[in-house]
C-alpha cells in the first residue's frame, strides 16, 4: 500500500504540473455573476436556472446517505467497510472529479450559454480544477452538479464488491474510474460526444444517467465482483447458494424512500433549465416507475415465497428508478408505469441469473439493480418516446431509428465499461487478481470493519 | 388472501376499462410546457411556480421516512411490519392516486388556469392515469404534489393499527381509503366542492391539511384500531394499562425532526404559488407551533412524572404541527404559539382518555397526533383567522361565520371518515370482524416481522 | 430544578411585558406580502428570494438531524441525553429566539428593503415576537432563516458537554446563550454592528457562520466542558488518556453526509439573494473543503495508526465545511481545498492538545471541529479573499486590512464568548461550579438516559 501510495503521488504530481500548463485566463469568464445577471427577463431566468440546478445537485448529494443506509442488508460486522466505500465516494469523488475528471468529461460543452473550453467528440480538455477560465459562476455551476452527479458510480460499485475488497485497492480503482471510466463515456453522451450525435433517430439520449451512471457503474461492480470472486458463505460446494443475511431491513427502507426523494430531484434537475416545464411530467414518471417497481416485487415475491420481502421490494422499486432515469423527460405516465414494471421483473430475473447461473456474488445486487436496468433504461427510451418532447421518437409512434441509437449506446457502454474494468483490475491484481485485491481469510471471517477501519460498525455489540 | 387478489384484480380490471371510457383528448393539454411558457414574466413566474411546488412535493415524499422512523416507539419484532406499512403506502398510494384517486380529487378543479376536465361539488370524474387532457405539464404539476401528500394518509392509520393486523387486511383497507374515502372528503374541500362552497365566513378553509389528511387519517385509524383490539398485554385484566416499550427512541426524535423539515415544506409549498410571499409567515408559524409543541410536552411530562419523556415530547411538536397545517397560512405568529401549545396539551389528555377510557390502543398515538388534533387545527383557524390574508376572519376578529364553517367541516370529517370506515372495516373482517384482520396470537407472540415478511428487522439481534 | 423553573418562568413574564411594550404598530408592515409583490421584474425578483431564503433555511433546521446523529459517537447509555439537547436545541431554540433573540440581533437591520425596527450598532431593540411592525413577510423571511441558523449553537455546546451535564443546568444555560451572547456577536457581525464596520479592509466579514455560530459555539463549549470536568474514566491516574469508544459509526457517516447537505443550502443560502449568481462558487468550495477535510483526515490517521479511521474523517469533513464558511464566498476553488486542507490537520492537532494537553474532555470534538476551526475560518477569509466579490481583498492580493478586521473579529469573537460562558457557568454552578451543573456519580454509571429520561435509548437493549 505504501508503495503504490508513493507511485499514486507521484502521479498526482504529474497531473497537476499538466493541468495548470493547460489553464489559460480569459476575461471571458465571469468569477462572480455580475456579468450574467441583470435585473431582466433574461437575467431572472439565468438566476432561475441557478436556484433550481443548485438546489437539484445539492440533494443528489444527499443521495449518498440513501447508499449509505443500504449497507443495512450486509452482515454488521462488515457494515463500516461498506459505508466507508460510499463516504470515499462522496468526498474523494468530488475532490478528483474537480481535479480531472470535470474537465474530462465537459471541456468544450456549452452550458447557459457559456463555452467550457476545450474538446473534442471525445475528450474534453478544459475545466481542470476550475482554474482559469472555468473560474466562472456559470462554469462552477455545472461542475457542483455534475460532481455530486459523479460521486454516485463509486458507491455503486461498492455495493457489488462488498465485504472482500481491500481498501487500497478500492481506492485505486476508484481513482481510475473517476479520472477515466466514466468521464470519458460521459463525454460522449452528456459532453454532447460522438454518441450524442449519432445519426440515428434524435443521437443517444440518456436524460438522467440510467447509460452513464448506472449502466457503466454496474457493469464495473460486476467485473470487480466477478475478480473477487464470491463471499465466504455464499456457495455451497454442491453449487447451491445460501443468502447471506442483513443487519438492519429498516435501514434498507429508509435508504430507499431517501434514494426515491432524491431521484425525484435528480431527473427532474436534469432538465438543467427552470423554464422547461416538462419537469413535472419528469417528476410523476419518475414517482410512478419506482412505485410500481416496488409493488411489482413486493406481490412477486408474495406469489413466489409466501413472504413479502421488502428489502427486495426495496430493490424493485430503486430498479424501477434506474430504469426510467433514461427515459423520464421523453415518455408518458402511462409508458413509465410500464418500463417501471418491467425494470422489477427484469430486476428479480437477472438477479437470480447472476447469483446462480454465473455465480458472481454482488451483495446488494448493484448488478441488477443498475446494471441491468440500466441497459434496460437506455432500450425503453427507444420504445417508448412518444415524440412530445425533444424530437425524440420511439417504436410506438413507429420510428426505429432512436431505438437504433439507443441500443449503439448501451453497447458501447457495456464494452467500454467491460473491457476498461477487465483491463483495471487486472492492472490491480495481477496475474493472481483474487488474492491481491482481496482481504485474506482471516480479515473475511473476523469481519473487515475490525481489521481495516479499527473499531466495528457497532462497538457495543461486539 | 389469494380469492381477495383475484377480486381485487377483477375490480382493476374493470376500473381500468373505465377509465379509458371516461379519457378523452383534446388540444388544450399541454404536455411538454411549451404552450404555457415564454420567456416573459407571465411565463417566469409560471415557472417559479413549478420549481417552488415540485421542490416542496418532492420533500413531503421523503417525509415517509419520518413515519417510517417513528416504528422506533415499537418493539423491535414488529418494527419491520410497521414499516412495510408505511412503505406500501409511499408506492403503493401512488400508483392508486395515478390510477383514480387524483381524478375523483381534482377532476373539474381549475389549476394554474387549467381546468382538470369535468367534475361537480361532490365528485371529480376526470384525470384518471394522466391520460388525455390530463397528460398535461399543469395537470402533472398538481398530481405529484398531490399524491405524495396523499400517501401520508396511509401511514398515519399504520400507527394506529400496528403490531396486530394482517398485511392483505391492510393493502384492502388501503385501496378503499385511497380509491374513495380521501379523494372524495379532499374533492369536497380542496377540490373546491360544497364544504370549500359553505355559506359562512369564506366557506370551509384547511390550508395544508389538517382536516383532509390528519382528522381523516386519525379517525379511519381510531375505527381501525377499535375493531382490531388492543396487543395483547396493553391491558391487564383489572382494567389498568400498562406500557409497551419501543425499541429506539432515537429514531423518534430523527423521524420528528424529519418531519418538522418536511412539514415546513408542505405548509409553505401549500401556498401552490411562488408569488404568494405570505409562505414566510406560513414557515414561521409551523416552525414556532411545532416547537412549542414540543417544549410543553417536554416541562408537562416533567413535571407529571419526574421525567423529560422525549418520545412524548416528539409526539407533542408533531401535535402542533397537525393543529397549525389548516390555520398557518391564516393566523399571526403569536397565534401559531397559542394553537401548538394547545394542542400539545390536547394530545396529552386525548391519549389518555383514549388509551384509558375507551381502551382503544393506538401504539403510535396516531389518534390522538394526527386525529384530535386535526380537529382542533380546523377549529383553531376558525377561532384565530386574524384576517389579513385570503379574506378569512376568525372569532378574535369579531366575526363567527368562519368559525361555523370550519366547525361544519370538522363535523362531516368526523362523520364521512368514522361511517365509510366502519363499513370498510366490517366489509373486511366480517362478523368476526377481529379474528379476520387480526393475526393469529402466535403471530402475535413471536412478531409479525418474523412470519409475514420472513426477516426479522434486525436479523443479526434475534 | 422547581425552584429554578419559578424563576425562570417569572423572568419570562417580565420579558413579555417589556416586549409588548416595546412593539409598535405601523402601516409600513405587509403581513400578506401583496405590497411587496408585484407581477413584474422587482416583485418576481422577490419571490425568487423568499422560495430560495426559504428552501435553504428549510433544510437549515434538517440539519439538526446530522448533530442528533453525531451522538453515535457516544456510548449507548447516553445518547438519548445528547440527542435530546440536540432536540431541545431544535425546538426550545426556535422559541426562545422568536421571542427575544431575533430582536436583539437583528433590530435595525434592512432586510430586502424593509427595515427591522430600532437598534444601534451594539444591539438591537425590535422585531420581539415578531409582533407590530415585524408582523412582515420580510422580517419574518429573515426570522425564519434566522432562527434555524440560531439553533445550530445549542447542538455544538451539547457535543462538548455531553454524557455528563444536567438536564436543568443545559437549560438554563441555554436560555442565557439564546437570549444574550449569541445575538449579541450575531448583531455585531450580521446585524452590521461595529464589527461589521470596522475600517479595516471591508469590514469583518462571516459569510455563513465560522464566527457567529462555530467559533462562539465552539468556545462555550470548551468553556463548559472546562468546567464540568472529564467524564469518568477518560483519563488515569497517571495522566494519560483512553478514548470513550462510540455506539454506532454508521450513525456518524450519515450524520456527516447529511450536514454536509446542509451545509451546501446554508453556504450558498447566505447570498439571501436570489440573483447573486456567485452561490455556485460558495457551493462548490463548501463541497471541495469538506471534501478534502474527510480524504486528509483518512489518509493521515491511516498512517498515524495504521487504520482509516472513519468517524475522525467524518470530524475531517466536518472541520473542513466550518473552515470554508466564513469565506466561501470571497475565495477561489484550490483556495477552499487549500482552507479545507489545512482545517482538517488543524482539527487533529487541536484535538490533541486540547483533551492531553489542556486535559478537557469533549466527547465530540466540537471544540476543534467548531472552536478551532471557526477562528481559522475568519482568518483564512482575511488571507485567501481574491477581491472577486464583496470588495473583499485578502493577503494573497496584497492587501492586509481584511486580515487585520478578521483577526479582531476572531479576537472578540474569543473574549466576549470565553468571558460570557466563564460568568455563565460561574452563575449556573455556584461556587462549587462542578458539583452543582454535574450529574452524580451513579447516574453517570449508569447512564444518563435512564435516570433522567425515564428511559434508554434502545430499550430493548439493556
Amino acid at each position: 500500500m505504501r508503495f503504490k501510495q508513493k507511485n499514486v503521488i507521484w502521479f498526482l504530481l504529474i497531473l497537476v504540473a499538466a493541468v495548470f500548463l493547460m489553464c489559460g485566463v480569459s476575461n471571458a469568464a465571469d468569477p462572480t455573476g455580475d456579468k450574467t445577471f441583470a435585473l431582466d427577463i433574461r437575467g431572472i431566468s439565468m438566476s432561475n436556472n441557478f436556484t433550481w440546478i443548485l438546489i437539484c445537485g445539492f440533494v443528489i448529494w444527499f443521495m449518498q446517505v440513501g447508499f449509505v443506509l443500504l449497507g443495512g442488508l450486509l452482515p454488521a460486522k462488515n457494515a463500516l467497510n461498506y459505508m466507508t466505500h460510499c463516504f470515499i465516494a462522496t468526498t474523494l469523488g468530488v475532490i478528483i472529479y474537480w481535479f480531472v475528471g470535470f474537465g474530462i468529461m465537459f471541456g468544450g460543452f456549452e452550458f447557459l450559454g457559456h463555452h467550457v473550453g476545450k474538446g473534442n467528440q471525445f475528450i474534453g480538455l478544459s475545466g481542470f480544477m476550475l482554474l482559469g477560465d472555468a473560474y466562472d459562476v456559470r462554469v462552477i455551476l455545472l461542475f457542483i452538479f455534475q460532481a455530486v452527479v459523479a460521486t454516485f458510480i463509486g458507491s455503486i460499485i461498492a455495493g457489488a464488491v462488498a465485504e472482500r475488497m481491500k481498501l487500497c485497492s478500492y481506492i485505486l480503482m476508484f481513482f481510475f474510474v473517476y479520472i477515466f471510466i466514466y468521464p470519458v463515456y460521459g463525454h460522449w453522451v452528456w459532453g454532447e460526444g460522438w454518441l450524442w450525435e449519432l445519426p440515428y433517430g434524435a443521437g443517444l439520449r440518456d436524460f438522467a444517467g440510467s447509460g452513464v451512471v448506472h449502466a457503466i457503474g454496474g457493469t464495473i461492480g460486476f467485473v470487480g465482483a466477478a475478480f473477487l470472486g464470491p463471499r465466504a458463505g455464499r456457495y455451497n460446494e454442491d453449487g447451491s447458494s445460501n443468502t447471506i443475511p442483513g443487519h438492519n431491513v429498516g435501514y434498507m427502507i429508509v435508504g430507499t424512500i431517501l434514494l426515491a426523494f432524491g431521484w425525484l430531484f435528480y431527473d427532474a434537475g436534469s432538465t438543467l433549465a427552470a423554464g422547461d416545464l416538462r419537469m413535472s411530467v419528469v417528476a410523476a414518471n419518475t414517482a410512478l416507475s419506482g412505485s410500481i417497481g416496488a409493488v411489482t416485487v413486493l406481490f412477486l415475491t408474495y406469489l413466489l415465497s409466501g413472504h413479502t420481502d421488502v428489502g427486495e421490494a426495496c430493490n424493485g422499486a430503486l430498479a424501477g428508478f434506474v430504469a426510467i432515469s433514461a427515459g423520464c423527460a421523453y415518455v408518458a405516465p402511462w409508458a413509465a408505469v410500464v418500463i417501471g414494471f418491467l425494470g422489477a421483473v427484469l430486476y428479480l430475473i437477472s438477479f437470480w441469473v447472476i447469483g446462480n447461473k454465473f455465480k458472481v456474488d454482488d451483495p446488494l445486487g448493484a448488478c441488477s439493480v443498475h446494471g441491468a436496468n440500466g441497459f434496460w433504461g437506455l432500450i425503453a427510451l427507444g420504445i417508448f418516446a412518444d415524440g412530445s418532447y425533444g424530437g425524440v421518437y420511439g417504436v410506438i409512434t413507429g420510428h426505429y431509428g432512436q431505438l437504433v441509437s439507443q441500443i449503439i449506446g448501451a453497447a458501447v457502454a457495456f464494452a467500454w465499461a467491460g473491457i476498461m474494468a477487465f483491463i483495471l483490475f487486472k492492472l490491480i491484481g495481477g496475474k493472481n487478481s483474487k488474492s491481491k485485491m482481496r482481504v485474506s481469510e482471516e480479515v473475511e471471517k473476523d469481519g473487515l470493519d475490525i481489521h481495516i477501519h479499527g473499531t466495528a460498525c457497532y462497538p457495543e455489540q461486539q
